[in-house]
């Protein structure tokens, strides 16, 4: 195991009808005057938003607020965020949304603190200081909530990128699985997928002897394949709900990937995907993570085969281990098929002939080698676009 | 699931070399001068306590010192630990040592800023405040490291009893896996049971629906089933040593025990046996533990039967649940004992002619019931208590 530091002080409030601790929960880590960030729609509709503004006045707390965050969430609104943040003397952030208004409301946070161009973040520059961040979560997916982590696309040229810092890690969120009850079951379906992959891009690791990790691991992916089905056949059934949405969560704040190298591969070819069509991050994962293993299946069989023995049931084929580790694979992809996801760039709503210009973005200012569980240079990225079509 | 919060605010430096940062880390969380709480013997003999000092100095952090904690900490040590804390005017608490360490730092950190008696906060008060606490691990065990629980024995009539507030929860916690690899053979695997006790402990619950902690307790469960005959075979190995210590982190800042009823009733039963006997803690639960499942097996055979199957291998028998169930408490039975654990009363040096003395210590203060898995009284505590023997 490699040494490495942990932290996660953010404080979770779970449960039925959490949502009213807002405002308590504001005043408790000294916010006096809060920007409410959200999306739109759903949390209009479903009074959601008027409930927790009802908090913030219950708790004499102060607010303004931003609507219009996009899924794959744009730059855009970032800077007019922080202008409004800046101008109205906003010292907390409440995301009200799912991980693209969480993210959104993190650049803010960190741009609302800083001289420069927020994007400097976004391409390299490391983040000290934020304003405190407080999220309502309405998705379980991104694992946004517990997490430093936070990724915005620049609208110009479409460059989406991320960045994660301890100062970004939300000072409480509050998870309430009955406000994702009315989620339709294709964005369930990709937020589970978002879900796995962040546990997968942890398993695929080049650490030795992490046998508490890779377990940890393996409970959370045992869970969702659980979970899942009895979620999208009722999308009503607030347990499994429950169970999803804290798996979300312990599934990315990183206990479970501490002390190991990581993959990542899979999240960076597909965001490509997503800014370029604007497709839901979790469904481009779905039609890249099978593509993206089996190019990386012969790099360390055993790892994929333990996957398939301890998750996916497969029996361990000792003779030809590369046929249970296959097995997994096709396991996990039938999955993501059986929960709705898409299984093929037609599907998605992705081109082949836009191949050269999806890796041409990916390998922007790179030295032209990215690094996950492999090494792949631009030939590599181009088979493995090739390989989802 | 319950409804639940969860705030797990502890910075750890996790690995090789790690204690160098505790001056670092002391002044980051607002120390100006500390408190060096430690035990004896190893810590000063490895020259531990030293390299902790000079971390300090290096940090220009003052300090004083206060050595002789004993297993199962007295509250004697802990008076005289408040008024050295009010004396030299400390306002940072620093453990240097194992659970019994860090529960008596703990309870130094409550008292100092309490005008009472420190033992009401063990007697039933909540405790609201506490002077900042961090933490040198020493021994895989108590998982207090990254938990707001502190266990002390009054030495008044051997009274050994419990607190938790989140405000005794370390600000960091340093863990160093090759710091165990000195710890005898008997205490190593004392720690780990203690380990898998509180993972038992969270996992007979009463709450239905709780796939996600269930597969995380099982989790770490299979972690310690694979790692501690490695590191009982060869105490230096640093990697099995290393997942120990992140389980049992893990198995007892609570993440895995959310939103779910727990037992606890093994180690009320134990208090009284180290108590009484001065044994180690993890000894006492090993005699402890399979007959208090064994008595609380037809309470639900399938959860037994589930931890059966998916930790310790057991076929399901599917005409005949309660065969897998006593199964698998068989399994962990032998395994304890093959780890070199005692398996009964005499092993333990307790006495069968003490139990009614046992049971009247274990209900004191109580109304004549006690609640975990199930509920019990006098009688069937004597009854657990023969089963030992």
């Amino acid at each position: 195991m490699n040494n490495f530091t942990f932290y996660s002080p953010t404080f979770f409030a779970f449960g039925k009808d959490s949502e009213d601790k807002a405002g308590e929960l504001v005043k408790r880590f000294g916010g006096t005057k809060v920007l409410i960030h959200y999306g739109g729609g759903s949390v209009v509709r479903s009074g959601l938003l008027d409930r927790v503004k009802r908090s913030l006045e219950n708790a004499g707390i102060g607010y303004t607020e931003l609507g219009g965050v996009k899924p794959n969430p744009r730059s855009g609104l970032v800077y007019e965020g922080i202008d409004l943040v800046k101008r109205e003397g906003v010292d907390f952030i409440l995301a009200v949304g799912g991980g693209s208004t969480i993210d959104s409301s993190k650049a803010i946070a960190a741009g609302a603190l800083y001289d420069g161009d927020f994007w400097d973040f976004y391409s390299g520059k490391q983040i000290e200081k934020a304003l405190p961040v407080g999220t309502v979560l309405t998705i379980a997916a991104a694992g946004s909530e517990g997490s430093g982590d936070s990724v915005i696309t620049k609208e110009e040229g479409m460059l989406k990128r991320g960045t994660g810092s301890d100062a970004l890690r939300p000072k409480f969120s509050i998870l309430n699985p009955a406000l994702t009850q009315t989620l339709p079951p294709y964005q369930t379906a990709a937020g589970i997928t978002d879900i796995m992959a962040h546990l997968y891009e942890r398993y695929l690791t080049n650490t030795k002897d992490v046998e508490v990790t890779d377990r940890l691991i393996e409970a959370l992916l045992l869970t969702l394949k659980h979970e899942a089905p009895r979620v999208i056949a009722n999308p009503n059934d607030y347990e499994a709900r429950a169970n999803i949405m804290w798996a979300g969560m312990v599934g990315h704040n990183n206990s479970c990937g501490v002390g190991r190298s990581q993959d990542w591969l899979s999240h960076m070819i597909e965001h490509e995907l997503s800014a370029l069509y604007d497709c839901a991050h979790g469904a481009g994962l779905a039609v890249t993570m099978p593509a993206v293993f089996t190019y990386e299946l012969e790099h360390d069989v055993m790892r994929f085969a333990q996957v398939a023995v301890r998750v996916w049931g497969c029996q361990m084929d000792f003779a030809h281990p590369e046929v249970t580790a296959k097995e997994g694979i096709e396991a996990f992809r039938k999955f993501l098929i059986s929960i709705g996801m898409p299984k093929n760039f037609e599907e998605l709503g992705a081109k082949e002939e836009d191949i050269p210009k999806l890796v041409d973005v990916l390998f922007e200012g790179s030295d032209g080698k990215l690094n996950g569980f492999i090494e792949i240079n631009k030939e590599d990225a181009a088979k493995i676009y090739k390989m989802m079509v």
